[in-house]
């Protein structure tokens, strides 16, 4: 294998990608093109989770897929550092339009790059995915060329995103009394600060930051996987996204599982830092979205 | 195994149930009172299906569990039996209270009974979980003792399931010109008329034979599978009827697979008239219905 | 499905089978002629365990093959039933013989017939798949025709089989002092005495009774599976079976897990008594069996 | 994931091993000393085929574990470079060393080091595993203190492995006139040459290459798995190794598959350079293996 860390944007803001590429050899598909997947990690656009950065990579890796781990902008209240979720965005979008350029040296199918994010990483995913061929967007990149096809990814795995910020405030209004739920909503509004640079979401900006209402056919393929019982983000995001991938017809597969907690990352020991992150029935969630990646970005 | 053929009401509708009952061994679990699944096969309530009856108890009795086919009443246009809905309601409700009776001879633990639909039972089994304590329901119990607890189902796996006639006329009436639909739009038709006696659904009727209007946190808790590309029962059925569980607080598990028709059964051989009614990537719903139900009416 | 209980040599020993039979269905593979499983549940020769019967044949029937439970002659030593391994022989090949009659009523495809067993009961099975083509088994026959091929298996599946009596005693002699095992071997010894009429296996005996010593090329295709730690019926009686089947070239399977005790059964909760029967490691091996009989005799 | 390379011998044979390192995390396990699988992979000690290597390092790091890919010193007949076999052996059991002296730095276990290896790389895998305790390579240490424990393999992981050369030989005179072997036959010739500096094998260096002969109750638990139709390096090699640990009461566990060639590695499309090469079937060997691995050197 071959690691190759860069700066999105010439160390800038600071953000990078690793990416690990497997060898090419000649006893064993040479010159093969191979399929990558870049991995934003969630960690509410505050920091970017290690639980879901390399032991992702490595699952993607076993696979025969090179595999990215993209070290997005994340906020910092203190320091000011808020609305980063823009800066996320064009990082992403920069990072996918890199993978394209070293196609050839890299041994990386151009026309296969998924993109799988969890929680604020998905919502970062799925924010491309919408907006993709969005003019500004497109003019932000720097790049010589300015095309959106360079950036839009070919696939979408959504692990628990947060999609739609009305079902947010809804909740947080539902819920407004239950204790067991105060130290989330606390941090959702933080975390909402740090992506949108306020906590006070207008109708504007819920509109703006929620990759529910841009859907369209150009869409990519999704597939979304949730817990019934996620009280930080709730499912009810991942449902309604995939009403409107239904109405425009994408294809996109959903898998809500009744119990488990937010940030299950691969469900089991291999990402869990407690007996609540192990969670056999959830784990399968790898396997299913492995098999549909694969009617998208085969490996052959 | 015992197998047992009861009329559900003495005959009068010609519906009956078949009880396949493992039987009580003293070398294993002796004395053992097993859960019990209730198959609801669908087919339009226009008659009920060989593929979603047979195949489907012998899956559940080789997980331990007793299994029991009702084949309820279903409308014939020509022979004017139609709007057939309510009766078939009654009759599976008579089954499950008539099961809670047989509880002691049979083996069977009467706090742990689930139906399985498919389709059309499948919009009878969840009419069950949402209506068991309507008193009309109830009262109209060939029963000694008018007991809602006594219809009560302990949890509910809903296959391709017709949940939300919303959906069902706003997608026929997006896609009036959709050729490839017609058929299916002309069978939903007949289906319509045989179920609600009518083919003019009013809004009253609407409701009235929509499950989704009628969740409560009182219904038990559902699984629900689909596929994303089903033309004939749209899987916006099952979004939507997630969304009320959700909202209600019901446990409950949702699988959209990306691909794959309605009417799949057990999506593999065993079940397939034809190559598309094989689908290895949907085949795996069994497993996690399996897994989900052991949850909520555990073997031991 | 359709019960049939058959006396096997009408009535003479008591010995019956029973027949699970799916129905045929003009929904549902009309016509199908389905494959079939006999089972033959372990118990030393002294009984037939339940919890190798009913729930064994409820997985086949769920896969879509019929399933056949043999409830063969078993010895009583205070009784003086003695010697009964080629009664239960005999039983088991005219079982075989029967259901090819049977062919066209039952919806039975005669070429696709295996046997399953479990330690004794496995025992059985291979005896009749090295031994179909014996003169002295088929002029035995209580039948019209007296031929081979009547009574030949189309696979075996061999459940922590005793199929070399050479390792038993061997193993008995080494482990003589071993407290432990003691239990196991004064077992062995009245099981020895049930199948062969005697405690004192001569060479001749030994010979005889172990289906390692007659393995051909005619012996049919076999599935074995077994525990490293079973201290019962050692899995050397599979690893030695194997290796004759090798030098056979008949195609074969072979499972050895490390842990785990004798009968395991399915080895889950469906079939345990204790928390011992449940292994995780184990219960794989149906599927295994599974996926191998369908090569042999798959349902279409 | 860190990656190191270090040449074994301080270059003097040229050997090398690569060590896939997971990062230790603050948020993930921190400070945790993972288990480390080092990987040997075959080639008939003619070449170390990368097939069997990198696939498999992602496989076992997506397990969470560390993966080292040992490239040992091959022969060369041309370049008169035969008799490499314990020159390989040497290296392998100095690899081990190595990373035991690594343990702090590397994060890195040092009672959970197993050695997977494949048919050539699988008979290097076990020479250690039944010679770790031998004085004259314990004594051929390049190391300060000269201890067995210190190159104990703590578990083995053999895939196709040859183990044993009586079978070899003893099938080669019973299969001389086979046309379709004979070029299997004289690569083995070329192999054995490569490996014991000779072609023809006398009793004295089949049993010293022969790991079949070696295995003690100081062999580590074993995990093999073969294809009974493997016609280069034949399945009765892994029935042979297994009755030897069976005797000495090594906890082991073993899969023979019905059908599939030599070298297959993970068995699926990831490793395949043909159809012939993708077999679903043997595929779930490695789900097997790391299942049982996870009992002898578990993540936590």
């Amino acid at each position: 294998m071959i690691i190759k860390k860069r700066y999105v944007e010439e160390n800038e803001s600071g953000a990078y990608f690793t990416a690990y590429l497997l060898e090419d050899s000649k006893e064993l598909l040479p010159g093969k093109k191979r399929p990558v997947v870049v991995i934003a990690p969630g960690g509410g656009y505050l920091f970017t989770s290690d639980r879901e950065a390399e032991p992702i990579a490595m699952k993607f890796l076993s696979l025969g897929y090179h595999a990215v781990i993209l070290r997005y902008t994340t906020g910092n209240i203190e320091e000011g550092r808020i609305g980063v979720g823009k800066q996320a965005l064009k990082e992403l979008a920069q990072t996918i339009y890199y993978l394209r350029q070293k196609s050839d040296l890299w041994y990386l199918d151009k026309d296969k790059i998924a993109v799988c994010g969890f929680s604020a990483g998905a919502h970062l995913a799925a924010n491309l995915g919408v907006h993709w061929n969005n003019k500004e967007l497109i003019d932000s990149l720097k790049t010589k060329e300015k095309r959106a096809e360079d950036i839009k990814p070919n696939a979408l795995i959504l692990g628990y995103p947060l999609l739609d910020y009305e079902v947010m405030l809804h909740k947080a209004k539902l819920e407004a009394e239950n204790e067991e739920l105060k130290g989330n909503f606390e941090f959702i509004k933080i975390a909402n600060k740090a992506l949108t640079g306020t906590v006070d979401l207008t109708e504007d900006i819920i509109k703006e930051y929620s990759p529910k209402f841009w859907v369209s056919k150009h869409t990519p393929p999704t597939f979304l996987w949730h817990t019934a019982t996620d009280n930080l983000v709730f499912a009810e995001n991942s449902l309604n996204f995939a009403l409107e991938l239904a109405k425009h017809k994408v294809p996109y597969e959903l898998h809500v599982f009744q119990n488990g907690g937010h940030g299950l990352a691969l469900a089991n020991e291999i990402t869990a830092n407690s007996k609540e992150q192990i969670n056999e029935d959830c784990e399968v969630w790898f396997d299913l979205a492995a098999n549909w990646l694969k009617k998208h970005i085969p490996l052959s």
